[in-house]
């Protein structure tokens, strides 16, 4: 079980590093990688306002890019660790690929679509279903995106006062 | 009533021509356009055998090239047009593009994600909801996908007949 755990840490650490490329865009920090075979086969992080895309997500692009290596749209036998549970969108995507095993960080009360809002990844009305571990570097995953939301509050807050202070509405 | 019946059935014409080029590659055929001022901005049809990819759907086709075009992850003001009822993926991009009007063509009751299985389309807990049109040229898009997998069977069955004919297994 420590084993599991370790590898499950070692890979949510890889999907962290691939958020915090988000986090310097000025994006919300969610990253991902997809594994496959003991080896990263995609990697994704969330740039939805750099690429102007709505598929610009972070499992969107690890599901390209896997796709890619493998050489099929069925990305059967990979991992997939992702730092924030998907959307509904990513949910389906997962689900599309028949990713049979998803790893996620911290949940997302607000719009999650991996037990939250919806359990899209475990529905047995769909031909597919995934297993699912939540809560893998739970407190790192939260604490990026509560710094990420912290400051984007105070960069919004001294907008409003500079605009205030020289006039503009 | 019958301009509106009009435009729906002119550009649901439009999604049926891309899902024929589905068709034509041997794909399950279906298609999309998204409408932006009375003026087609992207079009897409299922590829995913062809491309080897589960995001070569076409509805995530059509939302890549209509952002392109728009220049924004939020396709406001649009109206996107399938010949069937969208999949968990496709049905949350819909959502997470904030696309306001979606008109289907036939439903899929095994799979489909805008009123089938789940209506992720309308949803009041996701902080968008699209207005939802069913049925517009029904019978074309459900004959055009009934041809294609009633072929498909044949060409299963004959290959099958060939394999026993020919003592492959």
């Amino acid at each position: 079980m420590a084993v599991i755990k370790s590898i499950s840490e070692k890979y949510m650490k890889e999907a962290l590093k691939q958020a915090k490329k988000a986090y310097a865009l000025g994006e919300v920090p969610i990253g991902c990688v997809i594994v496959h075979q003991d080896r990263i086969i995609g990697r994704g992080y969330n740039r939805r306002n750099t690429d102007k895309s709505t598929l610009a997500h972070a499992e969107i692009t690890a599901v390209k890019r896997a796709s890619k290596y493998i050489g099929d749209w069925r990305l059967e036998d990979c991992t997939l660790y992702v730092t924030l549970e998907p959307c509904q969108m990513c949910a389906g995507a997962i689900i599309q690929a028949r990713i049979p095993q998803v790893v996620m960080g911290c949940m997302n009360p607000k719009a999650g679509c991996g037990g939250s809002i919806l359990n899209i990844l475990e529905m047995p009305q769909f031909n597919h279903q995934a297993a699912v571990t939540r809560g893998v570097l739970e407190e790192e995953c939260s604490a990026l995106l509560k710094l990420f939301f912290t400051q984007l509050r105070e960069r919004n807050r001294a907008e409003k006062l500079r605009k205030r202070e020289t006039g503009q509405t």
